[in-house]
């Protein structure tokens, strides 16, 4: 599987996520008209496919209930449904992918699919757990793009049966598509951080909405607010389905947020001065200090 | 004063945004050979003083010692100074400024200033009190721009003595300058919202790095956390002073959020997931309800 060109790509879920890497294959892989690649896809929204289709991101397209006969042509799948679902389209077509593929997923939580592994895995295929970092407030293929991965984060969690070869093939593939960063780490660890960098400020950016006295506010907006809340325009089935998958993680984060902000808040109650500033001040060195440790980081 | 290309603009402080304002003026109003207008500067700062000659963005530059040189000559002036530090140059400079002179100030909470007014106000001079909407992480007449003002509010607190052909004059110049949206209000409503809309941004971005358990957090990052987090590159000691300035109003804002948190929480500790999900609905209508706002919004 060297040459990236000559592969069959199937998408089962083709809405934002499965879209924009539907259309990131087409733009920086199946791009010439001599590429023999081809790209199929499945969704139970056949405007959504029938677009997909006249835009020439996709070459075929089935119905979910015709996904065994997407499947069993495919050497790259990429599951791009919601969480539980995802789970549910693996086990179900569990003895319908082609022989030697290398199957992925986009989910946003990892242990619930850990523990899914024993009816997912198959000696000759490869699943490669994976989590593409981008996104975007709007949903639907209609808001999909290849753009949303330049420069973003795709962390893999990788489990023993994975076969080096294909590890290395689905980097290289992440890095064609955009990402400039492809970490490697264990699924509980996943689920803790994302908890933190992804999940806390989706509900940080919604507690702040929600906090709102009413919709006029963004006349006196300078910026901050507006950045802080441009992901409450959430996805709200999706996000929900992601806070109570990731429920524990999630809650002890928002423990050590509210800690932090009443030791901010306690500063400013006591009118401390001096206690804030140094407060201040050591928040921005540390925040500066995560700039640096983005830059730094090349993998 | 309707030739804005004939006035001499004086800036006391040059640092982000009187350096911002001052290159504004520079590039959008006094950008002919044949402008009559002048930009006069004062700071502490020799250094950024010298910068700013040699950029051809200020004419003449002043020791702070030699305010009164510059205020006697200038039509315009913005006081580009911290909160407490623009009250007391105020005051200090009282009997300085030219008469017939609009005198400006872009302190980020207004109370302080209200209660001062009687020590600030001239009959022959229109202090006319503003908090132009933008800024950067970082700060300095070496990080300044004229292009941050762009699309932003500006909000302006004024007073009965304020006369109307110089607020018409000083709404055309902020339009001028870039600002897309000029708002009226009051000095408390000034500081209830911006408590909100700024103060409370900043506190909650601070808490979130703070709450961090170390700085590797950005290879998870899907850009949420970096979107939230970015205004913690704070100014400790400029915040610090705005935060303590405006302590009451923002408590109260930062009581509301951890409520609207506590809302958000209960419904992911219960695990309760038709409730969660209308909630984060009911939260994404009302961000979007916001964004709808700020379209609709002319002045």
């Amino acid at each position: 599987m060297n040459d990236f060109s000559n592969l069959t790509y199937g998408f089962a879920g083709l809405g934002l996520m499965g879209g924009s890497l539907a259309k990131a294959v087409r733009a920086k892989i199946l791009n010439s008209a001599d590429a023999k690649g081809k790209i199929l896809a499945l969704d139970s929204n056949v405007a959504a496919l029938a677009t997909a289709v006249e835009r020439g991101v996709v070459d075929e397209t089935f119905t979910p209930a015709a996904a065994a006969a997407m499947l069993k042509r495919c050497d790259l799948v990429f599951v791009c449904l919601y969480p539980a679902k995802t789970i549910e389209f693996l086990k179900k077509h569990h003895s319908d992918f082609k022989s030697g593929a290398i199957v992925s997923d986009i989910s946003g939580v990892k242990t619930s699919i850990m523990l899914s592994l024993p009816d997912i895995l198959r000696e000759d295929i490869d699943f490669i757990c994976g989590h593409p970092m981008a996104g975007s407030e709007k949903e639907g293929f209609y808001h999909s793009s290849e753009y949303i991965f330049e420069g973003r984060n795709y962390i893999l969690t990788l489990h023993p049966s994975n076969k080096p070869e294909n590890v290395a093939f689905f980097k290289r593939l992440a890095g064609i598509l955009g990402f400039s960063r492809i970490t490697e780490t264990n699924y509980a660890l996943h689920d803790h951080k994302i908890a933190f960098t992804s999940q806390l400020c989706h509900v940080i950016a919604s507690a702040l909405v929600e906090s709102a006295e009413d919709a006029e506010i963004t006349a006196f907006g300078g910026g901050s607010f507006e950045d802080l809340t441009r992901i409450a325009m959430i996805n709200a089935p999706l996000w929900t389905e992601l806070f109570l998958a990731n429920r524990n993680e999630l809650l002890a984060h928002i423990d050590a947020f509210e800690l932090a902000l009443k030791k901010i808040t306690g500063f400013i109650r006591s009118g401390d001065s001096d206690g804030l500033c140094r407060e201040l001040e050591a928040v921005r060195l540390k925040r500066i200090d995560m700039s640096t440790t983005e830059r730094n980081a090349s993998f």
